[in-house]
């Protein structure tokens, strides 16, 4: 089995990646994972001013697929989530939904003991999820690269239901894929309103695979009762019609039934969710529940 | 008990409304609804443009409660909801996540048989949800007050937890609140993206009451798991930070903790929900479960 130390991040999903380790389809590899904050904030007294802020984010990897080309679909199994003792919420003002209210950061250092996090005498289920998943993009992909904010490639996605159990797929778009991920929670609401959730370094362990069938112009989750569309854009109600025609476009094609009828059912059955409104791009996801499809959209 | 018959309808909820019938606090009253195109949509060929759309979205009532003040907040628990045996899903240019790519409107008449919506072969389970809820606005209640839209009054929130067992919760504006309902939908997926649900007329039953606390400016729900705080504006980003400051405020006041806390406790837990984005004001609810207060939120 692959394992990739955290001292191999990248901090950019850009084309020029170069793999630093590799594996065959159907093989599985470890990425040990830095918090959020590469590790830096070591204390709830301690000051961001003082922090590297060109380290934030950093996505552990890259992986090179062997045999994957652009145009592929990569499939990651996400089989299980090791997370810290430890996680950090922090808010900083300007940053969230509420930035403009916060006056200085703070940051509270949360202890994750038996499958949960204490928070103020609170004990709350941990759901352990990947942040920060994505491939390499291609040359001409619009926009931002970072690995802080979410694209077509992947990247800063922060959608909780990159669990354990999911299949994560990324459209292909360079030699070997690329795979790099971190920014693990321990916990997170849908919003991720202040900015962070419970952030936490841990050890991912994924098993890659090259799809079958390429249709796919976003990233797509399957959680083996769903398979979501998670788009992203410059503000919820852009990434929400990208979300929308993407899922309508999908149902009509492998549900073979008309445009318009794919848009009804979309209305009916499929359901908008935030998935983050802070990265700063926004994440949508279309969750297209499977009981509604006469046959399951096959990767 | 109060039975409100659906020739009895508004489609403004401003501070003008009179009652029709009249109800003690913990009565119950039954709201006959028509569908959102007031019945005249009667077949699938039917064409559009003949139609009224000066009653469209009708609100059956107003039920007036006694004693009611402003100030107050009122709850609806929603009893049962009786769906007719067709629904209509419509497409229309122009409306819609994807109303540009809409050519001509269509609509398809679905049948409702045991507790499922028949579309195109797929039998779906039926979640029957009102989407018109609301009290009398304020006279100075800024923006739109259409039973088309909605607001702070309530209104075309639709949002699929205002369904059987869920408590609804208003803040009153007017003497008696003056409730009024309508737009059941047999099925509705988070977003509503074409525009209409299973649009279907309906019987809804609820006992009504005065709470005690008086917290809000925003409706909220109440479905025994969760608290929700339902915000709309004039897209979904400013929903969403209408319901986030809400929901922080609110988990800060009854929970006594200072509002930083609140806003990371609500970044880990709360769940930011789309309910639509079509209305054509975009409403959000924020998800409070109840298991991470440590006292629940009393009204």
């Amino acid at each position: 089995m692959v394992r990739i130390g955290r001292e191999h991040f990248i901090t950019r999903f850009g084309p020029e990646l170069r793999a630093v380790a590799e594996v065959e389809p159907g093989g599985t590899a470890v990425f040990e994972t830095h918090d959020c904050w590469h590790g830096q904030l070591g204390s709830e007294d301690q000051r961001m001013k003082g922090l590297d802020f060109t380290v934030m984010n950093p996505a552990t990897g890259p992986l090179g697929i062997i045999g994957a080309k652009p145009g592929d679909t990569l499939a990651v199994k996400v089989l299980s989530i090791r997370t810290g003792r430890t996680g950090l919420v922090s808010i900083l003002p300007g940053d969230g939904v509420l930035g403009h209210m916060v006056k200085e950061s703070k940051t509270r250092m949360l202890p994750i003991e038996d499958g949960k996090v204490i928070f103020d005498g609170i004990a709350i289920s941990a759901v352990p999820m990947v942040g920060v998943m994505g491939v390499a993009a291609s040359g001409d992909e619009a926009g931002d690269v970072s690995t802080a904010t979410p694209g077509r490639h992947g990247g800063n996605m922060d959608t909780k239901d990159v669990r354990e159990g999911a299949t994560v797929y990324f459209p292909v778009r360079q030699y070997g894929a690329l795979l790099a991920m971190g920014d693990v929670h321990a916990l997170m609401g849908d919003g991720e309103v202040c900015v962070t959730g419970c952030e936490t370094e841990a050890e991912v362990e994924v098993r890659v695979d090259i799809a079958k069938r390429t249709v796919l112009d976003w990233p797509a989750i399957d959680d083996g009762e769903s398979f979501m569309i998670v788009a992203s854009a410059e503000d919820l109600d852009k990434a929400a019609e990208e979300a929308t025609a993407a899922a309508v476009s999908l149902i009509s094609r492998t549900q073979d039934i008309p445009w318009e009828e794919a848009y009804m059912l979309a209305s009916l059955a499929v359901d908008l969710r935030i998935s983050q409104c802070v990265d700063p791009r926004r994440t949508v996801r279309a969750v297209i529940p499977h009981r509604i499809l006469k046959r399951p959209i096959g990767l």
